[in-house]
């Protein structure tokens, strides 16, 4: 039977600056009793690598530049978040009250980003200070922690890191893709008939994200205890890949 | 330990107009020896709700208004399919070659209405000229299969409707709510504490269309034979709700 199945790993530890990630993996599916098998894809919270890797910023350091007090005046935010938001950017898209889409330096659009200070661990008595960024480089990200499990359990395995972004039209956050190692981004269907024997015209399937959003609504987003998801039963061949895959090239994006 | 669990229904039966598509469902989830539990959400292809409701429009006797002759000419489809179209929708957001995105009469943004001709069965000899629309009240329909399932078994559980849509941003399609009943569309947590005390700001989770992307996953695209899938453990309480939730006012749009 045609089964998709997420398992959320239980008590997996805070993670602080420094710390090995893939060992905290390791240790928890053990623990957790979960044994890998050839086919499954570790899903990752973002935030989790982002701490191991030391993504933090102190705020009280960054010196707003111009436009960031620009910025600033428009969005209602503090200047110092916009400036750490502009160095992660290629682009701005839109800024109006509370809101601020950027074209990320990674090529995908998001909200501030992907900066923010919700769940970020104290690292000093002014905590509030303290910004947690995306992963320098979420693909290389995954491609090590998969490299340690593969080596680990002798199984081929995809490692994705994801995060939640909203969407122009639909209300609500939903998981998605921002680096991959052994998953593949798209499944183009074009060329395939369908059941009547017509030729399929435009499906491509983002099938990293329909499997980010499974992962995604189990994790929740009120705390980070459950940063870690084994999902076994992924419908299509595991490949070599990279997030790129799902970035709209501008010239395709119709809303620039 | 928390997990989703999900499973499509072998051998669904093709359905076509008029079939009673509760019935249809309740058979094959017997045939698949699945019992349903309270909690569970029952998601289905929009696809088989419509053939079963008999949306199939014939397009050799549309008559294309003065507007569908003209966006003809600039997306390049056939002025009978635009027509169509324009009958399922308020408005025209994006028109260019091979594109056509409009707002859905039911409020959601989507390409072409959501109409199409691939995976439609043959009606008669000239069956090019079949495509099939949205259910004329995704909602309702998610309603009424609920009632008869929650009848048969005793349970309470949910339906949902679900299509595919593009994204503005980021490449390929993506499972997504089209209608449902007894399922949250959205998860509000705003106001909740994070793990170090500090309220979430922005946080309502599209809980309904992350199940619907994971829903979407297995049952693929190419072909129609796996349009159910039974969905154990959806993290979230089930409630009372319509796919309104999830439609972006458009005041709030920034893309308009």
């Amino acid at each position: 039977m045609k089964s998709l199945h997420l398992t959320a790993l239980e008590a997996f530890p805070l993670v602080k600056p420094g710390d090995d990630l893939p060992d905290l993996i390791w240790r928890s599916l053990t623990e957790n009793n979960l044994q890998i098998q050839s086919g499954d894809i570790l899903v990752i919270a973002q935030k989790v690598v982002s701490k191991a890797e030391n993504r933090y910023r102190d705020l009280s350091k960054v010196i707003p530049s111009d436009n960031a007090e620009k910025l600033s005046r428009i969005t209602g935010k503090d200047p110092r978040f916009v400036e750490l938001v502009l160095q992660e950017s290629r682009s701005v898209l839109r800024a109006k009250t509370n809101t601020l889409i950027v074209e990320h330096r990674l090529g995908f659009v998001c909200a501030n980003a992907g900066i923010d200070h919700s769940n970020v661990e104290s690292l000093s008595n002014t905590t509030e200070d303290w910004m947690l960024m995306l992963p320098e480089n979420p693909d290389l990200s995954a491609a090590k922690i998969r490299e340690r499990l593969e080596k680990e359990t002798g199984c081929e395995i995809g490692v994705m890191i994801i995060d939640s972004h909203g969407r122009s039209w639909r209300m609500g956050i939903v998981g998605v893709a921002i680096g991959y190692s052994g998953v593949p981004g798209l499944v183009d269907m074009r060329g395939h008939k369908d059941l009547f024997g017509y030729e399929l015209k435009v499906t491509q399937i983002a099938a990293a994200d329909e499997l980010a959003a499974s992962a995604s609504l189990l994790m929740g987003q009120a705390d980070e205890s459950l940063p870690v998801v084994l999902a076994r039963g992924f419908p299509y061949p595991l490949r070599e890949s990279s997030f790129r895959e799902l970035i709209r090239p501008s010239d395709q994006d119709l809303f620039r």
